[in-house]
């Protein structure tokens, strides 16, 4: 399976939240760092993500934005 | 400075290649992971990222997308 | 501070309001146009947005969409 | 015609610069302020923008990130 | 009137649901497919989408993920 | 495998076209639609896309827009 996507980050599910429209889900990543992804609450259901699942978290090169001080 | 996003990720410049309107940077980030971004020709020499310089990548929590086995 | 967007507009906080997992905000710009952004609700609590606090507003140029009658 | 987008601004084509994939254009706002757009190059050729075309710019709320000092 | 995206399809919305801040759309497509989207409550508002009103759904090529086995 | 997507259609593709740091690919879907992506060029390299090979295109509810006459 090959995505179309430059970042695809193995993480573990920490935390998930739900609306009626939306959903949150928090994640550990390899290494000190940690991400949030928001998506849509009947995705989240099909996923069904829980504390401790394994996952991998793909992010468009394009939705990446450098800031530098 | 506080920014409306979930995702700030302190990392560290490793490659920068430029077309006339779009440019790509790739990024370590702290640990053992490594992330790349797409933007203007024009961002990029704005920014005049080069190899070694320390940035964040921002990223909003709705453009990851969690997979799973 | 320098970031890796063409679009930074200044502009003043009208309006907030939130749901448990996603929030809205509306803007005055300079001028005589307004804008409106989503946001996380943790994002929105984070940033803690008040009717006349002055904020800058990123825009990626890649999320653009140009119409022409 | 509705759209089911929030920020729908008037403004006037400054400049225009093509890559093979990418296009970008440059525009001014009602007011003192500009936006930027990047869309790919066969969009561009459709739309066939040239400077002095009016345009209306379409944002996703979504897309929009603010920043507070 | 001309957009600046490559895809533009046509469809007949199913079915509706909404929060406070966001709400959800589900289409059917010409032909077998169907398409669901995301807007902000308020968006929503403005379309006042009912199932079986016709509509044109805008997709950005930038925002489209090709995924092969 | 399942994405935190909402969309998830199956395509064939119909040409290519690159740039040093964009690619674009046209697709056919099942039924009488056509779709396009824009990917970053090392995207497109390492999936190797070619006029007739089958993939999935995955789109986020969020980045659908719909538009009403």
């Amino acid at each position: 399976m090959k995505y179309g996507v430059r970042n695809d980050l193995r993480a573990v599910v920490k935390k998930v939240k739900k609306d009626e429209v939306m959903a949150q889900a928090e994640f550990a990543l390899e290494g000190p760092l940690g991400m949030t992804c928001v998506i849509s609450r009947d995705s989240m259901d099909d996923l069904d993500l829980k504390p401790g699942d394994q996952v991998r978290l793909l992010v468009k090169a394009i939705n990446v934005i450098p800031v530098k001080d």
